[in-house]
């Protein structure tokens, strides 16, 4: 191996990929956009249902336009009974994440237009996807259990359904309106590395489900939508406040990070984090436990005080941090942090593939086909003859 | 919608995202390299499990390293029962593609090492997926049919025994070889969207088997892998040699393409239709019709002709163009030929997720995380002021 073939990989930052309407998330200002409206007056005025209109129609719904997609999504909600069977057949320790990129594909498997790439088929299909991430992931936690899925009650809001759907018991009206607030929070996020993927798979004119079953697993990815778990598995391990100075500490003299502490875009704070520290709190005082709502606020001050010590620079809580905590509290198991943030960011993946397939400048999709490098020098600047195998070594 | 809010997406077209080890695709001499080796040597030369031990361990194999690969993957060519039970739930008009793109995460639920993203242990995931995947599509042929599936019989090729468990037939040595060849020369290809797709998915430390599946989703696009499909589809609406001039000059004349036809990167001719052309005129003398082959090459030089007519430059069949009719004249249905894509990417797709994860200039990967450009203004320049639902429009 020569000098020159050092691999160079700078996982495209700064390179812009697209223009997009969709979203803005500006760093600099700690402000987060969802098709002109900011993410706090979202998270305090709006349901999710709303922000799903918002992100595929581009508009807030009226009150008309919100019933019929309250409707929409009370039809599609359930799965089909041979994908609950199909689940039966999976071994209780697999990860959800797997299970729900496996029952993506299956989707279309279902849908006798899926592979229909018309823009208005294309709504239709996100409207399914949204509507069946929440079934799908408690059909599984049930039945890992060995118990028989609950099925969704057209009745109640999507965030409520879900917590119904999982517990099998009717959330109270303000949990279920913390889930939903947590479903806004997470529900899009401009060209974060599982969007990018649903829009780069879509770009083959692949259907939508090969698009969001993609996504699904760049999000597992601990570097991605897995951080939220990872919170909580810190949160469990140092399990005390006279363990956290020594924690962060080790971690951070280490070279390590503390989970949950930092973003790449958010220097100043991430505006998604002063909704959910609050809701953190309130939802262990309901649960008469702020144990881990306490600890976290001790690992994020100990955290700052030691970051400004080494770096001089703040470090804030990111999205991850307090929502671990709310999902505990809630009583969501840890392996399915990771599927909530998936119920809710399927919303801004469909939003992405429809604005990769028909908001473009071009007629068409233009298939991302990125360049490359190569540096494989493996028998000089010249080509390698071919051997028999008996001369090879 | 303003002016400025134009979508812009060049796809990263000529972008560098990496500098790669694995592979160079030199449009402009027409020439493929894998790892320091010309594709036309392989091809001659080499098998496919050669080509795999190649892609993997940046080396071909010795004899006894062959062996071993070999060995490995005869171990690890049947799929769990339970795969089978789950792929029995599935409607027999389901795409091949949907069912291998939910089949690869449910490989991770019987791989209890799925989550070890050690580079030894990826290499080991690599053989795994390798020797799934024929089996896989094999079994779901057979499953639609109302038919059990063949077990994989270990004492076979790679080749061979894909063709074996979706017939139920040896085939002979030269039809196998035949398929080898095809493996071989669909292996690899540097940062085409399936790859692409797969590194970018790894990067947040998703494991292989989500980073694969993403690719299959990508693969199943018009415009990558579901071009050999379409191929065959388009000589079959054709029909006979007196409809072709037509039918060219109708796509041609309305701004369409004959799909097959043309490389965005080979300007000179595709080195692996060179290969493929050949082996579909013998293949159809095989079976006693040639027919489709002589069909094909109608086609093609009447696009070469109006071509140069119209646009005054040289077109070139590429890889999908012969191998449309070389699957057709084995015996493989229309909607397995992306698949039979896949059984042979899926060699490549494992090595750049491996050098995605190991091969870095970084000790770690870096995540895929690129910039966009904003163009929202929904509202103008401020942001939308929130309001209540019964005052929207």
């Amino acid at each position: 191996m020569t000098e020159s073939s050092e691999i160079i990989n700078t996982g495209l930052r700064g390179v812009p990929v697209a223009s997009t309407r969709i979203c803005l998330v500006d760093g600099q200002n700690a402000k987060l956009i969802y098709r002109g409206y900011n993410i706090i007056d979202l998270a305090q005025n709006a349901t999710f249902e709303e922000v799903v209109h918002l992100l595929l129609f581009e508009h807030l719904p009226a009150v008309d336009e919100l019933d019929y997609m309250k409707q929409r999504l009370a039809e599609e909600c359930a799965i089909a009974d041979e994908i609950i069977t199909a689940l039966k057949t999976r071994p209780a320790d697999a990860s959800p994440m797997d299970i729900l990129q496996a029952c993506v594909p299956m989707l279309a498997n279902h849908d006798p237009e899926a592979t229909n790439l018309s823009a208005e088929k294309a709504s239709d299909t996100a409207i399914r996807l949204i509507a069946k991430f929440p079934t799908i992931m408690a059909a599984w936690h049930r039945i890992r259990n060995g118990r028989e899925p609950v099925s969704p009650d057209p009745s109640l809001g999507h965030a409520e359904n879900f917590l119904y759907m999982i517990t099998g018991n009717r959330p109270d009206a303000e949990v279920g309106r913390f889930m939903d607030v947590c479903l806004v929070l997470h529900a899009e996020h401009a060209f974060n590395a599982s969007t990018f993927s649903a829009r780069q798979v879509s770009s083959s004119r692949s259907h939508m489900y090969a698009a969001v079953a993609a996504a699904v697993g760049s999000l597992s990815g601990e570097l991605h939508g897995g951080a939220n778990a990872r919170v909580m598995q810190m949160l469990l391990e140092i399990g005390s406040e006279d363990a956290v100075e020594q924690y962060v500490e080790s971690r951070l003299n280490s070279g390590g990070k503390v989970m949950g502490m930092g973003h790449p875009v958010y220097k100043t704070g991430d505006p998604r984090a002063a909704i959910l520290g609050p809701m953190s709190k309130k939802m262990g005082e309901r649960v008469n436990n702020t144990k881990w709502y306490e600890l976290s606020e001790a690992v994020r001050k100990n955290t700052q005080e030691v970051f400004m010590r080494l770096k001089g620079t703040e470090i804030y809580p990111n999205v991850d941090f307090y929502s671990a905590t709310v999902y505990y509290a809630m009583g969501i198991p840890v392996d399915m942090f990771t599927p909530v943030f998936a119920i809710a960011r399927v919303s801004g993946w469909c939003a992405h593939v429809i604005e990769e397939q028909f908001a473009g400048a071009a007629p068409k999709p233009v298939l991302y086909r990125p360049a490359s490098e190569y540096v494989g020098e493996y028998c000089g600047p010249e080509e390698c003859a071919f051997l028999p195998m008996e001369e090879r070594q």
